[in-house]
């Protein structure tokens, strides 16, 4: 197999000429190259790349749901792919693991040269937080600036423009809103679910009366029934919900929250059961760029304790604070909050179930 | 091989018939089995043992360090063992994915059973925490009570003679004071080192000042070198250090610090190697602990979103509280922020080299 | 909360008191106990706990696929326990990397004391083989004796009954067989997919044809072509199957294979999604598995290089055969061969594509 | 921190422009863009920038080991350096399950494109394989060509040459030779070890007649400690050793040997501890490149089957034979064979002991 055919060689398909000879460590320009500035450049390469890949993802996902009636084998892809950017995220948290190798004394040795490149430049990380839904207003703000003024020209305009479109949640707030199910055939969800709730918790007081404890222990545990009371209460009124949201304390419009916990609750029920995947591996990639950013944290301590961040930032301090603040699927995975025991669960009518059903088994 | 035979079977080495005998679910004595009950006993029972083998180790590293001279061979047993116990704390964050297998619907079919049985009341896990060395002060306060009040008898005073006895931390501190190379012919650790630190600082200074920079950039990076130089002449005080104990900013005292500074300044000096590699290890356990609590964390918020958890504690609150607060080597992470680049390292004279070396290659 | 209370309390409830007691070092009981003995019992254990996890999860499997009809909401449950066993495999193949801390001369410390137990005589995972499907001619035979020789009693009795019962492989050959989409209302699916795999081949030859290679390479790609022709007109000829059967070179049957084959191919259709992550879920266990094993070899290399494994086993070599030689699936993911590119696949007439949708959205 | 300032910004320094410009999917230019082709190329520039990494590692080891004489403080940093690899293969092992999230079908989109672009073909893996030790008359040939047959011109001189220079294996060997522990003053170690092995198995023998066992049992123990006893006999033999690597069973010299067994047993000693740490590290490099080469057969079953690979290639059957075959560094896990229990090793004579101390300590 020669290179001289037409046909394709494994190294001019992948550019490799172009991507192993993007590594120019600065520390070999002076008089000691620093052994290890190779390992930081590619290992940033790398995280570039798989960045890359993640926007390719998420994209793809977006323009399925932008579709006016979404096609439910659609929801399966989504699902796919979602698995794929988490897969992606294991090994962004794992390979952290690698840049640990390098000391503080290793970094010492280049990292001078670096100030002020900072990896809060990336700007493809910028850009997967805009398209998943994080709003400028509710970002950490890092040293007084909004977050796109590192960028320039084409790259700034990417994201403010960004910022204006619809991301991925609100195109699945869209999705959860428009879906079917909460009022079917004699079936009216909420009402029904609440009436398992209450029955539930009346239960529950009367099985603490009648059990063999202390007065204290009673009224504790009688006290903390009627709180779980109150927030159900809180939760399914839609007025509350909208104070809410208006307060900032939740984002999901309360449409699109008990489509959610609908899903959650049915998701045995064929035609629910990708839809639950896909909410539960929405929570999951939340809870994976949180790990990675904790992770990335503790790598800072390591490698410079509590010095400044390359780019003059305190790095350690912004990234502690994004870990929590930057997450942006925490109503999806409240909804557990919410959930009720399957004995409670109100049996749908034998309609209901043919049509979350499949055609064939009907 | 018959079971017959005086020698050992595999079943009978490993008590087999006990351990596998061991999984009694509650909800298998009422209607429904609740078929994830096996799970959440069973990694139960493996973070058990694994305790247990934590515990195995630790004890033995810190029998290894009471002895009033320590055999040198020892220190590289020390840092296998520790090697281990971050490969056990490996596997502990890992397999939160099994048990992340099981969902809030599923958890529910049985938790009901459960309560007031409560993850917190690990004897092991609290026996680990005090042994390496957290003080009841020091303890993130959860309903009011202090922590061993959950055990009873033997159990109970089993953790209170481990708070009085010596920890992993204490018998460390210890050991670096012992350590005899600060001042050694002719070489006084400190004053060589805080020599370079201004060396260092002041270079930095005029490289600024010759740099094509804005203003307000030149002014913002020579404030924050200044900011560095304080730090540094804090932190280089015994005076302050004391102080700072005092003030609760820092635990390990001033000989310690300064030990585990130039055996992280000095590391590849032969006879350093196995300590730095020691003190690393440690930085690392903290870095695991935490993560596995953190990891926890993000468990519990996808079973139970913002329920209560068993044992009527709001498991994720103190969980979350103790991820950053439970940490115990942070005075050995923040040496990095005393590190300097190798380029401004005080050279050791020969005789201090010859020292620090094997006698073969003398 | 007191242990008095009749309440449960987490170290009852896991029955920790028996579990915590079950670790008996022999060398403690000699002069010099061995350090490294805990960990070799405790990682041992913790394997039979999640073995138990794993025959419960394949157990319950077992029993959903035995019922006469199938709920189609019961391949969504299968898929999660398949998941969560899957999740367990890579735990199970990680936690080597603890036993790997243990070196040859710490295992030399208490090996001797063992002989002749052995690993091999872990009757769950025989237990788990045979009920994955594992015959006993299939197996590769250890030291000239079955392998259930080394079990007595009632363990050897369970063992032999399984071999007698339907294993997972055999309850998912029948329903894959039961499934009724190979021919619908005009559709047969496999003249169908032979049609169109002829159209691909001849569209290959064409395009070799037309290319601009030189002689030699052109010959040897249409040999290539016509080697897969070969291939696909025998596995779609139900007599070579059987034949193929007879010889031992496969074992899933033919409507089996071609059921499984079309999941594969319109795995996209919501009626066969959940069917699709099963059957792939398959081929991962049997791949996880095979992962064990090879690390297994590679563990043991490493403790005792080419020394004999206790047990009188020459357990490297034993394991070696098994890595592949045991594996169940093979037919399954041989499917992977008989895949055409979604550009060819003949398209589902509109009033079976209904079918195989969901009522809502019909 | 403008883009237009001198300094260096982040995007820049990383030369992103180039690396997240190298991405062109054949499929893109054609009617339908497969989705999965970037996932493709882009998983295969990150293993390439991996590889990149791997090599200035390893090239910096064997820099280091040419030096006329070895400092030992540069045995610390070659185990360090050896660790990153090690971590590095983890992550190349790991993220082969975000290549698995692409299936049969999808590849199938655009696999037609590639022909005959191969993953075989990476220029920087053969120049890993050769730099680490693999000769050409040691590797699995592969279509009746010279592996590097598939380079030309400036690549292919650049393997022609590594393959006569020192690689990283004959480095090392003559490293071993030349440490001097093998005869000291008045110890002679492989006399020494050569009488503890047979006082250890005379011993054995005399326990075995002691217990209690069947005739045969005995009898077929006794056979296995003579195999034993001859095996010992033929390793300690240097003519027989010479012969063995004349007929290609060993690789490794009879001296080499001899001073990696001194290291695995004395390893406790300081002078040994570190050398000891390396010799281990590159047992670990030869089972994770195996690891990772078994888990592409998987890898490739899943999405080929029996298939071709592309480049005309059964690539699985290539990589199978390799998992074994291209093993470099059996011959130091073998020594696991010859370690024998602590309380056979021969003492160190005091002078010995303080001959591989610390000055300091002496």
């Amino acid at each position: 197999m020669s290179e001289k055919t037409s046909s394709v060689h494994y190294i001019n398909y992948l550019a490799l000429d172009k991507v192993l000879d993007a590594q120019h460590p600065i520390s070999d320009k002076g008089k000691g190259a620093a052994h290890e500035e190779m390992l930081f450049i590619i290992i940033h390469q790398t995280y570039e790349l798989w960045f890359k890949q993640i926007l390719h993802e998420i994209q793809s996902a977006m323009d399925l749901f932008k579709a006016d009636k979404i096609d439910e084998s659609n929801i399966g892809i989504i699902v796919r792919r979602m698995d794929r950017v988490n897969k992606i995220m294991t090994t962004l948290v794992g390979q952290l693991d690698i840049l640990e190798t390098m000391t503080s004394l290793d970094f010492l040795d280049f990292r001078h040269h670096l100030s002020p490149a900072s990896g809060f430049q990336s700007h493809q990380f910028r850009k997967l937080e805009v398209m998943l839904g994080l709003k400028i207003k509710k970002r950490h703000q890092f040293g007084g600036c909004p977050y796109h003024a590192q960028f320039e020209g084409k790259k700034k305009e990417e994201i403010l423009e960004l910022e204006e479109n619809n991301s991925l949640f609100s195109l699945i707030e869209k999705w959860l809103e428009r879906i079917p199910f909460l009022k079917m055939e004699g079936f009216d969800f909420i009402s029904k679910y609440e009436g398992a709730v209450n029955e539930m918790l009346e239960k529950e007081i009367a099985g603490i009366k009648a059990a063999n404890l202390t007065d204290e222990d009673r009224a504790l545990r009688i006290r903390m029934i009627e709180e779980n009371k109150k927030y159900f209460e809180r939760v399914l009124s839609e007025d509350e919900h909208n104070k809410a949201m208006e307060d900032g304390e939740t984002t999901l419009s309360y449409k699109a929250t008990m489509s959610a916990l609908l899903i959650n609750l049915y998701r045995d029920q064929p035609i629910l059961h990708l839809p639950y995947q896909f909410l539960r591996s929405l929570v999951e990639l939340d809870h994976k760029i949180a790990t990675w950013r904790f992770r990335h944290v503790q790598m800072v301590e390591k490698m410079l304790g509590q010095k400044i961040g390359t780019g003059g930032s305190s790095g350690q301090g912004y990234l502690k604070q994004t870990v929590d603040k930057h997450k942006l699927f925490t109503d999806l995975a409240n909804i557990s909050t919410l959930m009720i025991s399957r004995s409670y669960l109100p049996e749908l009518p034998k309609n209901i179930k043919d049509t979350l059903g499949f055609n064939y088994t009907k």
